[in-house]
């Protein structure tokens, strides 16, 4: 937690991963984000993995920090309750993160009326509106059939939702962006981020699309090797597998150091009459002819003969760990000043992150649990829309809110 | 393009994915981003994917838009244009985004020496400095292990650098708020953000790491299964490939309506007890009696008998395509109004995105392609550091400037 947005005010109205993400990363900057659900939860209220009491682990680290409100938003007054706190007043108010369809009850139009400069930072599936999630639209890219071996030509989606979390920075960027801008201009929008149009821009960004233009079909899997430059896993000889790397001419001339390999590599150099130092894309070409000599360098030596060589030479490296060891890894999880022991709403004290960038000029703030579902119910409604306790009780009586 | 931060001046010193995608988003909503490199360019200016001439599609498709000034930062003139640059005068100057190291000649000290309020956002590898790429880190995670089908050991690294691009981005959204910060205090500060910070807190942002102290071992691979719901690939009688998913209520009986499996599931809820309509969970926990109706409904029908019927009738799915077969797909490339056709530096004219965020109230402004290395050298000596042309005209001929 750092203070960098302090007087935002975002409400969210969202659910699963992007928009959440969006608002946490704005919460551990400092902003007030109130998150509004159904009464009961919303559709990710569950989600896996969850504790032993059936609480979602899943939904109480995407929501940290924020203040919940419950509201059910199947009732026109539950509704216009959500319509006003997206559009409540306040100099650094008016901002809003959801992944509510474009022309429901919270369409920008809808909405602007209530505050000519509202920001929507809308999260979307595909482009048209339609349904998609990361799953569908990774689908829809070639990555699954671009990733893992070769020999094997089942699909691979990515276990980590890879466009879900762009999507979700990404909107926190253009969030900020145009609060900038309505600083200077007084101006509102809506900034549409659907997930399909972020995969596409991504792909071309990164040149896949270009390339397979010019191809006339996308790159082939190829397991694990680092396409057009030097890396994969390899096997020491106490059967420990690390990943190797060498992209610039400095990690392949150190890798080549402390693997003793300069002299065979020469020799393969001057067979092929090729140079290696300073062409990356060589080294990818002629992988099939270099992997055995690492192979075999690898495979005489233990990982705790090559660690320290490796660290001391300035390898560019790393050891495949479970993430249960990486809980215990320093560079990681223990001691890592990002976390502290939280109690959640799960009723589970765990390590919880607050920002993951540092900055070494300003203090931590302390991390805070997720709320509990309609924690805030009462003192958002009091707060934000200005309702008297007897207005409040009233909702309460008729179920509008929780 | 948009002109959301149109009158930032942004200096970017770095080189592959993260910085210079954080960069890149910058430039796409309207800052002016002027990047240096070393003369003859940096380590990524060959990166793979190359056109046939050797210029890389890679480099220019995340150069898009932006400046570029080549210097010699080797020697002691060029790295104070270099810091020069990057902490130039301005109101919405001295903004730095780098990924050099925290204490070499581009440090926070040195620089904020130059510029008191300078803002500077730095991508790290590990956090204590350490080398560490997408790839190294990624293998301590864990998640080459929980990746690809349950009978294959081997590590699947991701072909997409997910830690790269969420950094990248989350870059972008830290410098605008920085930003912001300093509009409201006049303070300035390096913001730090180590690829595996990023990564750590988000795996414990989505309960990874919460599952993982729980269970005492990380998650194990599922080939294609989506954990904690319904979902997976299933084959028509046709033998294409779909990915089919069902996590809230609504996709569940949209997907059981579609394929005419009410009656089986509902033989199979009493058979076991439980009911599959609101908890995802469930659905996943019991998933292997469930496979198999799903996989027979599939293969009863064509592809060309399901997609107008799952698209009619609401259900959440997608086609495996290959990228070649996507970009004639005007869900994603064909026609996108996000593309446009650039002639870029390799000489190749192809489709380009600009932001990949829409704003309907805003004009979407040309895409401009990347610069060719240099090509803005003498303007930016001009007009950012104000040098007469003698004095420009001194640097070239030294070999300091190119």
């Amino acid at each position: 937690m750092y203070d960098l947005l302090k007087g935002l005010r975002v409400v969210e109205g969202a659910a699963f991963v992007a928009a959440p993400t969006c608002a946490l990363y704005l919460a551990q900057f400092g902003a007030e984000v109130i998150r509004f659900d159904n009464i009961g939860g919303g559709p990710d209220f569950r989600r896996w993995p969850l504790a032993d009491n059936g609480a979602s682990l899943y939904w109480e680290g995407l929501n940290k920090g924020k203040k919940s409100i419950a509201i059910d938003l199947a009732r026109p007054e539950g509704r216009e309750i959500a319509q006003r706190l997206a559009a409540a007043p306040g100099e650094d108010g008016g901002l809003f993160v959801t992944n509510f369809p474009v022309d429901g009850f919270l369409s920008y139009e809808t909405l602007a009326k209530l505050r000519a400069d509202l920001i929507c930072v809308r999260v979307m599936g595909w482009g048209d509106g339609s349904q998609g999630m990361d799953y569908t639209i990774n689908a829809a890219l070639g990555l699954p059939q671009m990733t893992g071996p070769a020999d094997d030509p089942r699909p691979v989606n990515h276990v980590l939702a890879a466009w879900d979390l762009l999507t979700g920075a990404y909107c926190a960027f253009s969030l900020v962006s145009a609060l900038l801008a309505r600083h200077r201009t007084g101006q509102g929008r809506e900034i549409r981020a659907p997930l399909s149009d972020i995969a596409a821009a991504t792909m071309a960004n990164l040149g896949f699309t270009a390339e397979t233009k010019l191809q006339g079909h996308q790159r082939p899997r190829m397991g694990n090797d680092i396409f057009g430059a030097f890396g994969r896993d390899f096997r020491t000889a106490d059967g420990k597998t690390l990943m190797l790397l060498a992209i610039t001419p400095k990690q392949w001339s150190k890798a080549l150091d402390v693997l003793g390999l300069k002299g065979d590599v020469a020799a393969l150099e001057a067979e092929l009459g090729v140079s290696f130092a300073t062409d990356e894309g060589l080294r990818f070409t002629h992988r099939a002819r270099l992997y055995p000599l690492f192979e075999q360098a690898f495979a005489r030596k233990t990982l705790a003969e090559l660690a320290p060589a490796f660290d001391a030479g300035g390898v560019t490296w790393g050891t495949y760990q479970p993430l249960e060891a990486a809980l215990d890894d320093p560079r990681l999880f223990k001691g890592n000043p990002l976390f502290e022991d939280v109690a959640q709403p799960s009723g589970l004290t765990y390590p919880v992150p607050g920002a993951p960038a540092t900055i070494p000029q300003d203090q931590r703030l302390p991390v805070t649990p997720a709320p509990r579902l309609g924690q805030h119910t009462d003192e958002v409604l009091a707060e934000v829309l200005k309702l008297s306790s007897s207005e409040i009780a009233r909702l309460h009586d008729a179920g509008v809110v929780a």
